[in-house]
């Protein structure tokens, strides 16, 4: 890391930061300028960093201090040689592949998932989506049928062969997922449930760990950090929309993020447009804009009747719709050279 | 709620809203402009309201959906004839008082969570803080003492009389923080966990509510109603800062939402100026201006040693610093009529 | 327009608050629920909208008032029955094209400007842009050739058959670019500088309006309804980026307001990924992602040597890159039914 | 400045990036550290720096390049010894004082300007504020009186004493302001129009700088130095909300920025309620919040009649309710040493 010193530090202030320097283990390396006077400290572990970015950060004299190491090691791209590939239930994810993941907000019933199921199967979907365990911004809200749910999303599986999503809310529940599901997804709110994303990382499973609708890149690539920092690798990004200002649709999608996740991480990383528009009518050119923008795949929301969804009906796609959808992103997916 | 329909919607299109509005169990109430059709939907129960805005924003014809009523009910301001006052270990928080809550950011040994528990309360502070676990972004950083550092606050209380406001990370914390503790604090980044929420609101514990980073004032009075709801009305709400683009300090604090939330909400409030702005230099203006604004207390960090803190090293008032300050606060809390 | 009352407002409240609409010119329609009153003021004039609005929202006893009209009128979807098509020195932008338009970030030298035109003709552009009055935050930063600039502009038009899209910083520069170019372009910093807008709109001359950094989706439509207000239909709106909390790159480009946008208005919309992202290795994917989105067209900065431009070296595509991407582009934009 | 390497940075590139900085006249300081190559780039000019920054950040094998120094100078703390005081008309605004701006909107007729100017100056105002050029978001809404409006500002002062503030949106609008007023006022959505800040600093007049909508305070400092680069030192900085996600008040008044502006620079800094929070309620809160947070004034909106204004009836303040605000305002600013 470099310390950064305030114009009028003197010799001896000069000093006293690089005996803090090296009594916490680092080599002090100083360079005066015309105006500034800036000390490297190199050589310390990734452990003490950030909490030695605060301790010199909060020192008289010091103007501020810059990290030179990413936060994270195991997720970044400096990691590995290449681009990684994750599997869920046998599909990939990643590099070559546009993987599309879709079915319905919440599971409300039977014939609703397994109708869903179908629908999606038929039109080109690779995998099954589906909240069993929903995170409500209200304690009126429907908080969905629990792991009953979990049991109809094993039986569309048995039916269509497509592999399962869903998310976990508390530590509790990813036992459950382990057990009927493919893959573990964390939600926006949660992604900085450290808890959380230690047991989801220590059950081997896929995780796909949304993006906080608050969280900076580098945020986002430690919550992931946390997953793989206890020996589980398979990690799916999603950018599902952050909030801004702009406020005429329920988020924001971060597109760009997508071409500079692939530089930072060598993790796949997939888009929701459902929940960040909020909008039926605006999901399709999303996920064309995903796909234009590099992303390894999406997470749509569609159901067999909207209208009367138990959650979210205002954003998930009809299944006609849906099919019209795919039909376009194959040609576009073909020039680009991937396959869906 | 009110919706208003499309420019170009007919009297069929009318008629369909109007059936869906009353196959909810709503009754319409239609009114007709020169521009535009709106159709009141007067009625219905608090719990399907939510649901239904989304169910009728996604029909088609409909233009967008406004609710009348506010998403919270038990803390809102409506249902209280005056503001409340909640007593934590004896300690009132609320109209009358500017109660200040004081003590270091983490746990770390008994004689620096003694030092700093009498430097507070010889300051002036009425309640101690200081977390035993704590929420780090990084699964490299220190994560607290746990139940030992409980039982290091619960021996500060005894010796100094201070209550102890301490923060539970997930469901198993809260029964520990119970049996040590004298309020629960539940962080910015867990304001949404609602099965953190609905325990800590189970507990009949106090509960101090950080807002959530990007938290508008609605969701934090959900999530507060949340506690509310499970029987619990012991919450102070805590504007700790929000995340902007301006990031010259680490958060906005938003001190305008002080007189706006004791005008939605009859709970008291109060700031945390040390997260917000991880600066120490930064920590007292805010604290006087917190006051100015009309909040009911303080949640400040203040560390016997800052510079070997093991964490927010930057932010941590001296006891020096934070006796100079209660001495100026005393003064111009006795301006505005209240008790320190 | 909607006012809704506090709950607690008696008749007599409900009286003044009608008397009020009445004396403005309104009709009152007063619908009383079981726990608010809410009365519809139909019928005034666009003009006194807003500050009616603002009126009554002060008056006690009303909680908030809701808009029922959208603030912008001519550049609304609903003033026409189709999407519009805005010709720049006969060429086309809107529906059926994806017109791309390339160029320098700032004209620096003939042998420049001609050799960028040359290049971004050769790889599929349809128009050229470059800047000769540059806004820029520092007054220690280079500020443009001005007249000069457009003369080479105007040269490079002259050879290439490309017309010219620049921008107009104040009004004395708007009979500059009239003279030189075919478009005038409206920077982000300049969206709500009213009286540009303004001249810009007397001018006749197309205008490229770029969306504030700041500014939400209804503020820009307003800045073009100045601009339509004086009689000019001829406007291209620019998404550029926002500005927001992420700061990885140098704003977030909101691609998803493509579609709202043309759900919103007529007219037609085009992305600028370079100043959006400030990072050259970003700029393709954006450009892939808003033909996704649905964008009717490209603003791309692109120069002979960017390591040596005057600015944003690190973000103008090398005309190597541009090529390559054109060559992505009209494959992307023919599976899409579009003219490149 | 300091340009980081990427990891797997060479010697042949470690040659490439020094050479390019030698060859922009810096002297190179190469340090390699375990993972990564640092070089320093030491001892060029201001005016190349936020260039050179772009150029070596584009170059292959950088990851990123930090400033040591402040992009702005004239107006830094480190450019003079102590804070500034700012006279305009003979009324201080700096060190010392908490001086109180107060007024009406926009200047509506003759009446209107002198009530609220004696009301202002009997409940303790030092000066008088008022629009004559009014920007507005929409075409649709009142402009002001224009340079009539000026003259019964001064017709104002004439009868009162208290100098005049008072906008100016455009070059030309600035003589006038000269002629007629004390200090110019730029509006927020004008803190980035280039033209009109130099202008503004030529005409020597005191200028009183809104912070822009979504202004870093690097940028605001920058617009500054704008104004102080053609000799005007006389600044006040007006700190009136930024737009941020939370949109239950207008903006997001940024108060904690007060204190770390005094450290960053020498000039006076004022807070304007009015428009942050759109809401009469809320002002008085945010003055006494100001004041705790160490601004040296205020900027607030009075009017005789609120309800009956022509702009921003929601968010003036009644006579009255000033009276009692400056009176708390008069004991708070006591105990802290100002002079209001």
């Amino acid at each position: 890391m470099i310390v950064i010193l305030k114009r009028n530090a003197g010799d001896e202030q000069v000093q006293r930061v690089v005996s803090a320097i090296e009594r916490a283990g680092f080599t002090a390396h100083v360079s005066r300028g015309e105006e500034r006077t800036i000390i490297g400290a190199i050589g310390t572990s990734p452990q003490m960093r950030p909490h030695l970015m605060e301790v010199f950060g909060g020192l008289p004299f010091v103007d501020r201090v810059v990290a030179v190491l990413k936060p994270y090691k195991l997720v970044s791209m400096e990691a590995r040689a290449e681009r990684s590939v994750v599997e869920v239930g046998g599909v990939p994810v990643g590099p070559g592949h546009f993987t599309v993941i879709a079915g319905p907000c919440a599971v409300e019933s039977e014939e609703q998932v397994l109708a869903a199921a179908r629908a999606v199967k038929e039109a080109g979907a690779r995998m099954l989506r589906g909240g069993a365990y929903k995170p409500r911004t209200s304690p009126y809200d429907f908080q969905g049928m629990g792991e009953e749910g979990l049991k109809l999303l094993a039986a569309a599986r048995a039916e269509t062969g497509l592999p399962v999503v869903t998310e976990a809310r508390r530590p509790q529940h990813i036992e459950k997922v382990v057990q009927h599901a493919d893959a573990i997804q964390i939600g926006a709110r949660n992604m900085q449930n450290f808890d959380l994303l230690t047991e989801a990382g220590q059950s081997g499973m896929p995780v796909v760990l949304k993006r906080g609708l608050a969280a900076t890149v580098e945020e986002w690539l430690k919550a992931a950090e946390y997953i793989a920092s206890v020996g589980n690798p398979n990690i799916i990004l999603c950018e599902r929309g952050v909030r801004t200002f702009e406020q005429a649709l329920r988020f924001t999608q971060d597109l760009a993020i997508i071409p500079l996740v692939k530089e930072l991480s060598h993790l796949p990383v997939i888009v929701d447009p459902s929940h960040a528009s909020g909008k039926r009518s605006i999901v399709p050119a999303v996920c064309r804009a995903a796909l234009g923008a590099g992303a390894d795949g999406l997470l749509v929301e569609v159901h067999p009747d909207p209208d009367n969804a138990l959650c979210d009906a205002a954003q998930q796609l009809r299944p006609e719709q849906f099919a019209g959808l795919m039909a376009q992103i194959r040609k576009l997916a073909a020039v680009m050279g991937l396959a869906v």
